[in-house]
């Protein structure tokens, strides 16, 4: 089954090409950036301002087609796309934490951006920490390179 | 800008009618539910079993029209759809981070589960503590609500 999705905004960021991206908002805890949503959709944004995380969806425009089995940044080894955040996705959709500095009208300024600038943007949620904290979970084959997180870098595999 | 997007597999679950689900996994802490992927799509769950969490990214099929200003389930005051999880969304895509339980061949067992029998899948991601843990969050609006959460139930006011 398919099913049209439309571009809501474009989050804008510091990061004009991948390579040398953080790969994700670990990676990018100062990286400030801009959410401008289109101004059709902004009496949505009401009662947001409350919330200190968002949650970002959008998509992966630069993605390159669709593989099943990825070597990620963060390994060497090939994963599953599911078991992995790669952005060659059956559906290039990726979500991204990010915390909510400031809105203004259609804008929003979020700090912890690991997205491209120019990136189509799909949804806004409020991050609820009742509904997504989770306690004691494990992070598979993730869990021998998170310390790597924050100083791996992306390079051009995916585009 | 409109793009493509194409169902994946199946989220079955307990909850055959919106009337009467839990409104967030918080709610449905034990519902057991599987998802069910398109066999072209089974090699991209390898390494997935390591997650003790994913998220599953769905569409909500049964969602009404957009509306921009919603009451949502936990609240009787209105608020911008963006600042609630309700499912009248310019894109009406869901996500819930949900208990991996088991996987066999393209079949995850799953607990936790807070979707409609029948949910339209369009990714699973692994949940990665590093990424997705946020500390210290503020719950706006909802702050007020939380407590309610496992008990409320949700009427037909999205349908």
């Amino acid at each position: 089954m398919k099913t049209e999705i439309q571009t809501i905004g474009t989050i804008h960021s510091p990061f004009t090409k991948l390579e040398g991206m953080p790969i994700q908002p670990a990676g990018a805890a100062d990286a400030t950036g801009s959410v401008v949503l289109d101004p059709a959709f902004a009496s949505g944004l009401r009662d947001l301002e409350g919330f200190s995380h968002i949650y970002l969806v959008y998509l992966f425009h630069r993605a390159a087609q669709m593989r099943l089995q990825v070597r990620p940044f963060l390994d060497n080894r090939e994963h599953g796309i599911f078991a992995t955040r790669a952005p060659s996705r059956p559906n290039p959709i990726g979500i991204s934490i990010v915390e909510l500095l400031e809105i203004r009208e259609n804008r929003l300024t979020v700090r912890g951006i690991d997205v491209l600038d120019g990136t189509p943007l799909l949804d806004i949620k409020p991050y609820v920490e009742a509904f997504d904290r989770v306690e004691g979970s494990r992070s598979g084959w993730l869990e021998a390179s998170l310390d790597e997180i924050s100083r791996k870098r992306a390079d051009g595999r995916f585009t």
